[in-house]
């Protein structure tokens, strides 16, 4: 099969790859619809993490084509949708909504989406039936269900969003987008986007974003405090993972309020006494997407959200290089691989 | 009057203080009945904070003894209760329940409560009234409800304990040892009590602590897991404030679980990576414990807690000096001063 190998940090190319088999009695195989580029690739992509002929790829749809001998909740011909990691969804971890951090948890990034098939571990409870085959305008929809919808969901879930609450977004990519999308969805009665791109603020202000703030860090947060009665939001979404975005989310949040994170920290340090006088919630990690699935793709599958909107681009997968290039440039928010 | 200074950091002296007066017209003033040392006082003490003729205290019960013109909430001879923020108890944050930030708050500490009398600002919002006149045996109770109690019970409701569920407690000083007796008020099925002395693992069992571990940091975090079937625990309270205690505390909390931290962090820096994949939920800082303080009073008059165990010691104000000494070399856990 053809997919797409990190060779070294900024060198992507499309391969073959052998054909992926059934390895455990738990998998299934799917043939990928449509996989995508996530912003967290762009971090070997940019050598920040290590790349060394990698396959890569994390996000995807596709038909069940073969199950193992102990798989029961999926069969041959399924439309399915899965997210970053494999889970069993049946541990005390997963059956308390955290099933990224499954006993099991297996990563699909080290499986390779971004290829004409893949092997998912643990399908039974890693893998979401759509109700049937799905519209092909409906596939963008379910592949940002696979990852960054319900990273946003999660986020504003971890930041308490609800109805009378108002809730800033920091960050504007996919993932910032899709928590705006989620705040509007949970009830929220004000939601405040951070953005700087004309574009990503037309998109915000599309999927319920009351209000654009452009100013950043210190400046960002005076503006934050300003629209809040002095106070700060009851709710911030931090989707980015600097230290200027986390100090940036503590900082937009009033005493007692809550911050739910969900870009992937790096060389992050949160300075103890700041956050403890602070006195905000804090969660986040890597977003528990299994929990959401259900609900997402039937918010879907009705058209009461099209989240699909994130993607900017669309590129058949042999153009691979062309996605990652227009992600790291930021010319694309989000690039969508076709197959 | 008399009252505690500390002159420089380890030079603690009892003092004639001028007599505290009504400044605004929100102000009482208390005839202090019982004050005490806290952990927290010993950041000054050895020198961590700055202390130049500082006067000390922000723990105290006692009888109002003159209410400003505004005061409507308690009147002359009402035997009262506060914390060691005063508090407006009527803005949006005192209202969401964070009265130790409220917009007016103002510290106890700045005011000095190891003292014959003292002022208490916004008096309608910080104090709470007992029920009458309260018998001498209530009095430590009462007192340990003005911080330590308070703190303890707000680390746990932080950490959202509730029946089902194992709670670990780093730190067995007063604050954790009131944690563990919030614990097992709020049903926890499990209290796993962290700490390596005696006395005070006797006192943990006595309240509620079902296991006691004597392992720190590294060997300490083993421990946990391996009583909790290698997940970690559903909630801990961490009431030390150092970075091993809140890293022993952040790692003993499974994926999705609850650290409530009440240890006033200093030189703490939480590495952003890995909170990022503990997925827990972080919330604490300087306790509300105003918000806890009527049902707290209830609870200590009904004679269904005895947090007053918690005073090891007890000593004339004039003899301040001893209990510092005491609360520094650890010979006593808490030191109560009688007036």
């Amino acid at each position: 099969m053809r997919g797409v190998v990190m060779v070294a940090p900024g060198d992507v190319r499309v391969e073959d790859r052998p054909d992926p088999v059934i390895q455990e009695p738990t998998d299934a195989i799917i043939e990928v619809a449509a996989a995508c580029v996530c912003g967290s690739d762009l971090w070997p992509y940019r050598g920040v993490d290590d790349a060394d002929h990698t396959p890569m790829g994390h996000e995807y749809v596709g038909t069940v084509v073969e199950i193992g001998g102990a798989v029961e909740n999926v069969k041959v011909g399924d439309f399915v949708v899965g997210s970053f990691f494999a889970s069993d969804n049946t541990c005390d971890i997963c059956r308390a909504g955290y099933q990224s951090r499954c006993v099991h948890a297996e990563p699909m990034g080290a499986i390779g989406t971004q290829a004409q098939f893949a092997r998912i571990p643990l399908a039974d409870g890693t893998l979401v039936a759509t109700p049937g085959r799905p519209a092909a305008d409906l596939i963008p929809s379910l592949l940002a269900a696979s990852d960054v919808l319900g990273t946003g969901w999660f986020a504003a879930v971890a930041a308490e969003v609800g109805p009378g609450k108002t809730v800033v977004v920091v960050g504007d990519g996919a993932v910032g987008l899709s928590g705006v999308l989620a705040a509007k969805e949970l009830g929220a009665e004000r939601i405040i986007a951070m953005s700087r791109h004309e574009d990503r603020q037309a998109l915000a202000r599309e999927f319920g974003a009351t209000d654009i703030v452009a100013e950043r860090g210190h400046d960002g947060v005076a503006v934050v405090r300003e629209l809040t009665g002095g106070l700060g939001a009851h709710c911030v979404i931090e989707a980015v993972g600097t230290q200027e975005s986390m100090m940036q989310a503590v900082r937009s949040t009033r005493p007692g309020g809550h911050v739910g994170y969900v870009g992937v920290s790096h060389d992050v340090e949160l300075p103890g006494l700041e956050l403890f006088f602070s006195a905000v919630h804090l969660h986040g990690g890597p977003a528990p997407v299994r929990r959401f699935l259900p609900h997402l793709i039937e918010l879907i599958w009705n058209r009461t959200i099209d989240p699909g909107k994130v993607f900017d681009l669309t590129l058949p997968l042999e153009r691979a290089a062309e996605a990652y290039r227009a992600m790291d440039e930021r010319t694309a928010t989000k690039v969508l691989l076709t197959l």
